[in-house]
Order: C-alpha cells, then sequence, then structure tokens
C-alpha cells in the first residue's frame, strides 16, 4: 500500500516497522560476529513474533530452531535482516521477493560505498522485481520499540518519542545510547547506509504518521531527492517537530560527505534555505541535536518567549541568562506584584529577581514555593529553568508536583552536585523532567520549545 | 612575603596553599554540617600536617581531638576554615591574626552578598591588623592536592595539571567533579566568593608560578582591580595558558552579575578587549572552558594549524572537518605520497583521505598503523584528531604507542562505543590522551593547542 504525498507514492512503512515475523539470513553462533549480536538483540528486545536465524551449518542458534535458507522456513515472513557477506545479498533479495518479505534490512557492507555499483544495482533490481523494501546496504539497522523491533546495536529498549533518523550508524547509535542511559526512550532508529530504495523522506513521513513519535532528529550529509524531501517535509512540519543536523556545512566537509556517500551531498547555504521554506529545524552539533530533540519529546512546542530562571548557584543562572539572552529569549524582571511575593514566600537572603537566586543551602521544595507563587503572579511567565546547582535530594518530586500544579514546561539543569546529581538527572528525566548537565545546554534546549 | 609585579604588591600566597597546619573553625560532629563534610574531606584527602577541629561543645570531631578556640590549640596554625555564623568571623579573624595565622578561608555567609557591608568591612579589617590572607567570604573554599590540602567539597584528590578559579563555587565544584571523574585531576581550585582580600589577580599570578599548574581555568563575572588583573595577566599568559569564561556577556547578565556579586560586572565587550590586549583566551561555556582545560593540561601549545582526522564513523569524521574548518583550522588533503602509502598500509575498503575513513569494523591497531605511516610520510601533519565511532577496544593502548612514536599532540573523540566506550573512555583521559564525547568538542578542545 503506497501514500500520495505531493508527486511522490511513498512506500507504506508500517508492514516493515510492524512486522509479524522477521528472519535473520546470516545469524551466526559466534558471538564475535554481527549475526550473533543482532539476534541476540532481537531476542533480548522481547521481540513477540516467530524468528527465524538463517544458518546453513547450524540446527539452532542461540536456542532457535536455524534453518538453511529462507525458502526452507515455509511460513510468511515479514521482514528479513541481510548479515551475509554484500555478494550474496541481491540472491537474498530475490529469494525473499519471491516470498512474499515485505522488507529488508541490509546491513551487509560492499556496495556503492566502496565503488560495487553493480553490486548495488543488482540489489536494487531484485528488490523492485519482488516488492521487497531496502533499508540499507551498509547501514547499522533499526529499531521500533513499539514493536519490539531490534535489527541493530546497541540493544536499546526503553520506548520515549524521539525518532532518530541518521545517514551515520555511529551518531545513530551514540544518541540512541543516550535516550536509553537517560531513561528518555525513542520511538524509532533507523541508520540510513546507502539509502539504494527507502530513504529519509520516506522515513520521515512513516514517523510523521507514527503515534509513539513526539519529535524526529534526524543527522543527514545529503538529501536524495529533494522535491521529495520538500513535499513530505512540508507535510510533516504542520505535524511534528523535525530538527536536522546538516553533515558537511563547509567545503572540505562537503567533500568528505561526497566521499562517504559517494552522492552529492550538497551545499550549505541551499541545504539551510530549503529546511526554513519546509519548516524544519537545523541544529550546530551531536548535543544540540540531541538535547532538543530531548525536550521535544517531552514537551509540546508552544508560543511564548519569557523564561523564568529559578537557581541555588548564581554564577549557573548568570550563564544561564546569558544565553537565553543571546537565542532572542526574553528573561523579563518581576513585576511588583511578583517581587512582593516572592520576598513574602522566600528567607529574606534569596536575591529576588530573574534569575531568583535561592543561593546554595536552599532545599528543593523552596523551587516548589516559588514556582508555586510566580504561576499565581506571573501569568505571562511561558517557561521555567531551573538549575539545581548543589547536591539537592528530592529534585525529582517536587519538581513532578510543580508540574501538576502548572501548565508550563519545566526545564532543568543539575550541575555540581556529585553523587546526588548523578541520582536525581536520571530520576528527573525518566520522569519527564528534561534535564541537562550544564545551564548553556538547558538553554539552548529551552529555546526549542518555544516559538516566539 | 610579598611580590612585585608592576605597580602591585602581590601576596605570596605559598604559605597558605602549603600550610603546614589547619584548624576548622565550626568542626561539626552533625554528618548533615558543612563543618563536618570539610573536616570529613580535609581527613580523607590524606592531609598530612595536623588538623585541628575547633568546637566548644565537642572533646573529639571524627576521632580527632577538639579545641573549645583556637588559642587553646597551642601549636602553631597555619591556615584556619571558618565555617561559623558570619557574624563571629570577625572575632574568629581577629584571634587568628594575634596567633600568627597566615590564611583564613571563610566559607561562612552572611556578608555584602546579602548587604550586610559593615560585617564584611569588619571582616577586613581584622586580617588587615592581623596580617591574615582570606579567602571569601561567602565561599566554597579551596582545594590544593599537591599538599592535600581540601578546604572544600566534593572531595577531589586526583592531582593535575588544571588550575580551577571561579567566582561560582558550583562550576568550580562541577569542573572540579569533571576532572575527578574523567582521571584529569586538578593543581588546584579557588571557589572566590565576595573576593574581599585575596582576588583572582593573586590566585592567578598564584598559579602561574605553581610548578604543578599547566592551565589555569578562570570562570568570573567581574574583575576587581582592572589595572591589576592586566599587569598580573600580562606576566601570566607569556607563561601558561589562562582560559576564560565570563559570566554577564548579555545586558541582562550583567545586572544579574552585578547582582550576584554586588560588584560591578563590566561591559563584555571591554571586558573582551582587556583579554586580547594580555593574551588571555575567551571561551563560551563551561564545556569549552573545562574542554580546552582538560587539553592544555595535557599537552603544551604548539604552532601548525593542520590537522589529520582519522575515524571508524564516516559521518562523526565530517562532523570534526565542518568543525575543524569553521575554527580556521587546515585539514588538508593527504599528498600522493601519503595517499599512496595509506593505500598500501590499509586494506582496500578505507577511504583515504581527510578524514582518513577506516570504516566500522576497525581494530585499535589500524588507527596506530596508519599514524606511524602518515608521521613518516606527511610530516606538515600538526595535530592526530582520532575518532573511534564503535565499541573498539584497547584504543588506550594504541594511542598510547602513538602518542610515544609520534611528537605531535593526539586527540580522541570515543562515540556510539557503548560500554567498552566507558571503560576507554576513562582509561583514555587517565593515559594523557585527551579524549571528548563528541567530535564538536574535540574539534573545539584541538583548537587550543595549536597557535595556528
Amino acid at each position: 500500500m503506497e501514500q500520495r504525498v505531493g508527486n511522490y507514492e511513498l512506500r507504506d512503512l508500517d508492514p516493515i516497522f510492524n512486522a509479524r515475523s522477521v528472519a535473520i539470513v546470516g545469524a551466526s553462533t559466534n558471538p564475535e560476529k554481527l549475526g550473533y549480536e543482532i539476534l541476540n538483540n532481537l531476542i533480548n528486545m522481547g521481540y513477540e513474533g516467530p524468528i527465524y536465524p538463517i544458518n546453513p551449518k547450524a540446527d539452532e542458534v542461540l536456542g532457535l530452531k536455524a534453518y538453511p535458507s529462507l525458502s526452507d522456513v515455509g511460513k510468511p515472513i515479514d521482514v528479513i535482516a541481510v548479515i551475509v557477506p554484500g555478494k550474496f545479498a541481491p540472491g537474498v533479495i530475490e529469494e525473499a521477493g519471491r516470498l512474499g518479505v515485505k522488507g529488508a534490512v541490509v546491513i551487509s557492507g560492499g556496495f556503492r560505498e566502496i565503488g560495487n555499483d553493480d553490486l548495488e544495482a543488482a540489489l536494487v533490481s531484485a528488490a523492485r522485481a519482488g516488492g521487497v523494501g531496502i533499508i540499507g546496504p551498509n547501514c547499522q539497522g533499526i529499531n521500533y520499540p513499539a514493536n519490539k523491533l531490534c535489527i541493530s546495536w546497541p540493544l536499546i529498549k526503553r520506548e520515549g518519542g524521539l525518532a532518530l533518523i541518521s545517514q551515520s550508524g555511529t551518531i545513530a547509535a551514540a544518541l540512541g545510547d543516550r535516550a536509553e542511559k537517560e531513561e528518555i526512550g525513542i520511538s524509532g532508529l533507523v541508520a540510513l547506509g546507502n539509502r539504494c530504495d527507502i530513504d529519509e523522506s520516506d522515513l520521515i513521513h512513516f514517523f510523521g504518521a507514527d503515534p509513539s513519535t513526539e519529535v524526529i532528529a534526524v543527522y543527514i550529509e545529503g538529501i536524495k531527492n529533494g522535491e521529495k524531501f520538500m513535499e513530505v517535509g512540508k507535510r510533516v512540519a504542520g505535524e511534528k517537530p523535525v530538527l536536522v543536523l546538516k553533515g558537511g556545512r563547509t567545503e572540505r566537509g562537503r567533500l568528505a560527505a561526497e566521499s562517504h556517500t559517494k552522492s552529492i551531498a550538497g551545499r550549505g547555504e541551499i541545504f539551510d534555505a530549503a529546511l526554513r521554506k519546509i519548516g524544519f529545524e537545523k541544529v550546530e552539533s551531536i548535543d544540540e541535536l540531541y538535547d532538543c530533540a530531548k525536550v521535544l519529546a517531552m514537551e509540546k512546542k508552544r508560543p511564548g518567549k519569557r523564561v523564568q530562571v529559578i537557581t541555588s548557584s548564581g554564577g549557573s543562572g548568570i550563564v544561564a541568562v546569558d544565553v537565553l539572552e543571546e537565542l532572542g529569549l526574553d528573561v523579563a524582571p518581576l513585576s511588583e506584584a511578583g517581587r512582593a511575593r516572592m520576598k513574602e514566600v522566600l528567607p529574606s537572603h534569596c536575591v529576588v529577581g530573574n534569575p531568583l537566586d535561592l543561593t546554595g543551602d536552599t532545599p528543593a521544595e523552596r523551587y516548589k514555593e516559588a514556582v508555586l507563587a510566580l504561576a499565581e503572579e506571573e501569568p505571562g511567565i511561558d517557561l521555567y529553568l531551573l538549575i539545581f546547582g548543589d547536591p539537592i535530594p528530592r529534585a525529582m518530586e517536587n519538581c513532578l508536583e510543580m508540574k501538576e500544579a502548572v501548565d508550563k514546561p519545566i526545564i532543568a539543569c543539575y550541575i555540581g552536585g556529585g553523587e546526588v546529581e548523578e541520582v536525581e538527572f536520571k530520576k528527573m528525566n525518566g520522569a519527564r523532567i528534561p534535564t541537562f548537565p550544564t545551564p548553556e545546554r538547558a538553554a539552548r534546549a529551552a529555546r526549542s520549545v518555544l516559538t516566539g
């Protein structure tokens, strides 16, 4: 089933991501091999459909009955992972096509990336002939936690609102790993590889419609089909935020990108203009891609630009104010009524203003008291940026109570808190209070939620 | 003993940092109190001189004999920590002066920061009268690992080349904590507090002459004495790199800074011009302050601007090239001879160029082979930026072997490597291969070593 967007018929990727059965072609009994690791990850992910290891030399792999070939399985197979040497891949796809397989994640390399254009053409021919959608080749696979489908590494189990689409397997893996460790989770992860068939536009379209995806984060070096990207982009940008980091902004970066993906990378300024036209957001670094995506996975974009900073660390508050101002946000002073109320609520040694400096000895409860009182006196505040700049226990619990009482985004920085910080940092992100290790990163991430 | 710099007599801080005995005024038996934590840290740091807890209500604190007052100790005391309520601090300093104490680290607050200018004036009078140098008041203390002198929190034990001077206790603590966890270590840490006596210039001067300090990282909101700062700065900048992050660059940031420290923060552009004139380097964020200081703690600045990127992750290599180019470094292509040699040394699927892409399946040994061969063919390379973009074991051992064979800085990024990365990241930094979590941060840090 295809879906029309502008002039383009987009493949329906639902049968791939929601595959009801998976075969691993090249499943290995050797723990050093990728064919072992990927099967192992799929099992440990808890995939609920049948898994068929394909290995002509083994009866069993990782406790599952193995089959000499796809044809020997004798049951319907929705998706296959291809981990055999590249030269065998077209044959595998041909066989898969005959068996009605809907999609193939081709991990194998040895195609266009090393100049074997003919082999890649043969792969595409086989795919077209058999109606098999291909992700890759030469890619690090896919992960779709809603279907417990991890055909990739590392193993990322936690489900969240963040979809990662990346022309770099390493960058996808690194960001997915952060999302797992910080308890943010992902809605999906796709390493594009050579994009011989399914491309970034197909995937942006899929995650645009995916119910668990709140934000799409893309690392890309060049667009495969510009017109298709624009058509799909405009459609999706109206629905969900899409953040884009472009590799190859500079001249030498561009040449390296063309060498990396053997495709036209595209000039930075033309790319930027296209993003603006679509309504996608450009970011400048891997950290920024992750940080903004993390916030947007938890908080909806909303109008406004006024930010109130509340801090226990004077210096960190000032650093946050600098960045917020530089980003065009409004670090407005409190009103007379707001100041008066703060002086009433807070001990006299607190410095009332914006930043509101609770000073070093503050308990987490004081942040909550300040926010609840400000919510009454200062309805114009659009976002609270809370900086926990010491070991302050119970930050998470107090933030959650604020969040329930106040209908404004709460973004946090936790810094200088030693072991208490380590615990609270994870708890806060897990409780959907987006929390960052420096005031600068928290301020940049806050920017991405407010539309001005 | 004072030291003349230009028009200024600078206090000799050696007797404070190399104190042979310490008294903790306000030592507490209650683990919740700062007077307990600081004494505990000093003991756990392994301080080798006598420690005298001062507490009129206890015979013993943390296993050490306690004294009702400084006068009761009856032995020479070089330095005291003051953790009693602020109103008692001038009396303590007066007594200390009579006893020949050389320095006081006044942790206590309640002075100028909350408008109690008179109390702070009394503190200064007592200090001047008794010849006691004061750090603080209202500060998070000092740490000087060479003398195992930690009068501060958190406990940072590892000795390294990085001196931290900060007008924010939290930022100092956060950076010190990173240096401890990443096995970088510090040569010293000072939280300035209200700077009623000893100021940033005195401390920059001290660490400028300190043998274990390789780089001085400063967070500051405003300069206490501009002329003194310029005189000292010019002297020290000729000896060691000094990195400065200024809080209060923007107008609202500046107002917040003045409110934080109750002193003139200074306009950003004037400050920047002064830094340039001195030869200090301005940085833009807490991460950049730490990252550049980390590299300069391990690597001397040197002429040159040509960087060779070697990566296992194509995308991460491209991202690094973009940032290096944007920073004005030269990501030069390899010479014909260099290319030929690489094609000889490396498997055919590697992409020879700059970045040199070893691709995803590379072992750590291949980086070493590439670097050793390039060292022969490409003497013009000034710095190697190595990106380990997968779980690649033995990265540290191989980097160390390169470092021994090649007289060029080696800076690394480790990304997307899961559990292997966690282990190698720490090992590499500990082995003095400065290693960063993203290619952007590695590239920025690399910039700080090369003078162009």
